[in-house]
């Protein structure tokens, strides 16, 4: 029995609540049981000198816990002067996974900011963090188009991620953080709304697994990605 | 008229949320109109070196704009490395202010973290933060008192502050972002419960103001300071 | 009793020595009874980026205390690779004040920098070094019209800064260090030479003050401003 | 046919030399075609704080490029005063795969630093490390079993990693820098010498891939691991 | 011709003025023409981690640049951040340079810390650095024998130093601003009272040097160093 | 006895392999005695903001200690995120001696990167540096003749470079780890190789050293030179 209850491959209740705060131009409150993660997109209209002068925008993401996000308060890394390699871990994989579904040649030389700053965190914050930001990017890209900015659709396909793992030898679905700080293995998955991989990344934590385990985890994400792109796409009225 | 259509003297709506977040010791939710605060205390069992060995416990406060929270995206202040000057003079005020109505003794060697992380910003974000703070932390001591790790109350008073100002020459309570950036005078003002200065930092933004305005914006103040203490009160059924 | 057997409003001995060091465009050893602060304002023909294409000058200042200048010696900003809060909190106090009594629109796009570096601190250091840069401002400016770089005058008015605080329920004029360390309540304050407020930042240290008191600590500031702004004209020989 | 006319399934020529350097503990060159990187292991006897007091030990591991080892000069992390997000995520990567390897309990409490040096890169730079890592690793186990300074053997399984990708369409094996910079998909798997997964992070670069492209780039992993496993027993005399 | 009119073995004038200030154990005003430079010494009751329970103590020195020092302003080095590479390389030669003619184990577990604050720079600010600090040092240790802190002499020496040059072909001694930036080879010796050497550090600035020209540069830098130690005898009253 | 039987004037066996990476345009392996480092050179097509629009060149050096170089680790520098001061004085020290042999203006608007990275310190390795620096340097420049990037030779003269130092008061040439940690006086020469010198740099530890001495080891030091010059010659087939 899992400690919410939830059935093996169950997710836990997700609620994405647009329009959250008014400045940005896309923002999205992600709650994924306990998880709650503030994700908005804003537009800046310049590129980081890497994408200079090649016509083509950019897409950064930067990811934050709140010091009271957790149990135990974690230290603000403004003042600790530098951001840990857990953050930048976590912001790559983010920023890479929206750029993948982007065509960013229709962005044109502007960059679009995705800040998801954790708010209250019971494990799974950065596949969360994807899942919202798509919708929050969403709207940013809509905003773009109503102002006539830009001209073209760059959204490529929807995205969506999950979390799995094996806990005590049996395979689970979206880890809270009891659950993934026991965890033999843990995989975080990003896929299109089609069903396509984007990335994966999965973890034995002192711990190894077989193709069958893999196979096993792979199948019940793709359920749960299944069921985020089914919200995500009630959220955004598509 | 102002651009909210108050009247000179008049706050903005201020909704306070208690239990905003779930694992923090106090956390609050503070909306002055436009601006919205979340603030939390955490509870560390351990004190910062210059209160080592003193008997007497600590609060320290850390404030923080989220990028997304003005309409001009804010960089984060982690990846620029540096705490800003700006953030500095705010989280020392607001350290400055609690403490100066807890008996730090009663706490003993322990710390409360307040931490005022702002998700939208409209002016008054130091003022809101105050006055949300103030919340969490009676939320957090009761905690304390609850768990009887603390036998008398460190509370010595309630605290509140808010902003008044001149713009166009005419004195102002509680000013949104639109009123700030145009106000000659912007004074912020902290305050016990029973109308008490415990801080006071007027600046003339290329402008000078005389006695009688001070008065005048003083006298103000007091005002909105009664209201917003009524406020908290019934927030938290005292 | 005062420490040092001054009467309540009396301000300890002030000397401004102008063309204190030879390179910068305006140099000042200002010492209030022990504190001594070497004030400089040194021009820029350039602006920071906020300011550029305005037309308009600036001016920053910057603070810094010796590490010897006190009787425990203060660790160097510079190796400890950050600037504190109180540093940050002054220096922008100290650019504030002065940059309300410019026209920068007349400076045109250049800099004013000015530094301030205590070699002596026993309290106060932050208001002497208003009351000094404002003559070393007047030098910098001054050889800007000489050179003919500048045609209008831009300084608007002086400027001149003192504290007042309340010490054993006293209220006592321009606080030497062991009287600050004892204050219930610590105000300083900024005016022009005729009297009109420009910033005026009160704390109370675990104490609260009222109305009554304020208005002392107000008419004495004023009275010790009166007093500063005679010798910086004496020395200006205006 | 590949830019250096492997077959799509051939490892680049891998040659491990063993106590390259003198005073690691375990120091060894690894070439994977022209990349070159130094693995070393270095103890240390004592341990990071979040281990202390647990009686077990700790890997740490540090990556970095030297200046010189890629065609344009990168700069270096100390210069510019920051690791960066990719260094964090390929040490991070490192040290998480060494422990999976190793029982802590068995090294008491000390650290074993690895530290990869890359001199001369063309792409795998992260994969070789590991590879190259494990034996070093395991010269300074021997070391301190030589001294008699643990009792058992820590090490609990072999390690090896390698790259896969997808260039053209082409699922390919051991990708050089050429092949890296066009891949559509690209794959880093470290596995055990007995055939099981430890970390698999699999990323579509602009691009999507689906099982079937998975399941052979996994085989194509699992036979580039085996044949490294084989190179590392032969050169630690297995 | 010099540009001053000195004889090309001739010093600037040099005065040592002691109790600049009155916090620091040893404090000093050192002036070599318009060269001047605050050089204090305090003392702090425990040593860094490298001498902690030797049993000895040990010495520091840091030295900075005022910005309004040169004719053009220095950026602040706590402002920047970090402490640029030619102060490291100054204040490791003034540290080293005390530290030689101290027995560090009569000082027992102390440090003193030496603060070379430059005011005015016109050339040589390192050698009157040491040639002032050397005075502050024994006006510390002075303190700690008054109040029987130390029961020996630690001093075991006197400690003076001097730039000398080649300009235009000619060797100079004590180089001012103008000299040395013209100069083909710069050196700065540093020596006991007894004429033995301490340390010496020559550079050719594009330009090379041979015996002979090295053997006068250190038989004028020695004339230098003997009136130098006179001047320190006359101002110590030894 | 030298620790390594060696006589007092005797050079450790020094050897020079060019090409030792593939990528940079000089790239050399210095080998002195235990002493090894990698000295590489790279072209960068911009200069530095202090020589930008003069028509001249610029070199650079950046100097590191790999963490495993030494029999106790050393911390890595990007890790505590600054360059330590005897970073910063070596690498200016190699920066501004190779600069002295080369006609920036021939170079024209472009950066030569010198990187010296100790693989395996025994003593030295600054020295070393210097020396191995020049062989890369030479294949850097020949590189940009070949390409007809510039028309003439930019370089003026050889250099190289060798420590002497007095070790219970016996005079060695090229100290190893073991001697230098011993010495009395530790002196690096840096000479052209036709005898003149470029920079000495020579300390006292807790030691003062007379005429005579000074005259021995720099006798010792040309006779180093000298060996160290046509080993350079033999190397580049010169």
């Amino acid at each position: 029995m899992r400690v919410d209850n939830r059935a093996p491959d169950e997710l836990r209740p997700l609620i994405i609540t647009r329009h959250f705060t008014k400045y940005a131009a896309g923002s999205v409150l992600v709650q994924a049981g306990n998880t709650k993660v503030i994700c908005t997109a804003s537009i800046e209209e310049s590129v980081p000198p890497h994408v200079k002068n090649t016509g083509e925008g950019w897409i950064t993401a930067e990811y934050s816990l709140l010091p009271s996000s957790t149990s135990v308060r974690v230290p603000r890394e403004s003042t600790r002067g530098k951001v840990g390699g857990r953050t930048h871990e976590i912001q790559r994989l983010i920023g890479r996974s929206l750029r993948s579904i982007i065509d960013l040649a229709v962005l044109k030389e502007r960059t679009i900011w995705v800040d998801c700053d954790v708010i209250q965190a019971d494990g799974g914050t950065r596949t969360a963090a994807i899942t919202g930001s798509y919708v929050a990017l969403m709207d940013a890209v809509q905003g773009l188009k109503n102002k006539d900015l830009i001209k073209e659709d760059p959204v490529l396909n929807s995205i969506a991620a999950v979390s799995v793992g094996i806990v005590n030898g049996v395979v689970l679905l979206d880890l809270c953080y009891a659950e993934d700080a026991a965890a033999q293995v843990d995989m975080n998955i990003v896929m299109t709304g089609d069903g396509k991989f984007i990335e994966l990344q999965g973890t034995g934590e002192e711990y190894t697994f077989d193709d069958e385990q893999l196979a096993e985890m792979l199948k019940m994400a793709k359920k749960g990605i299944c069921e985020i792109t089914e919200i995500q796409k009630k959220v955004l009225e598509l």
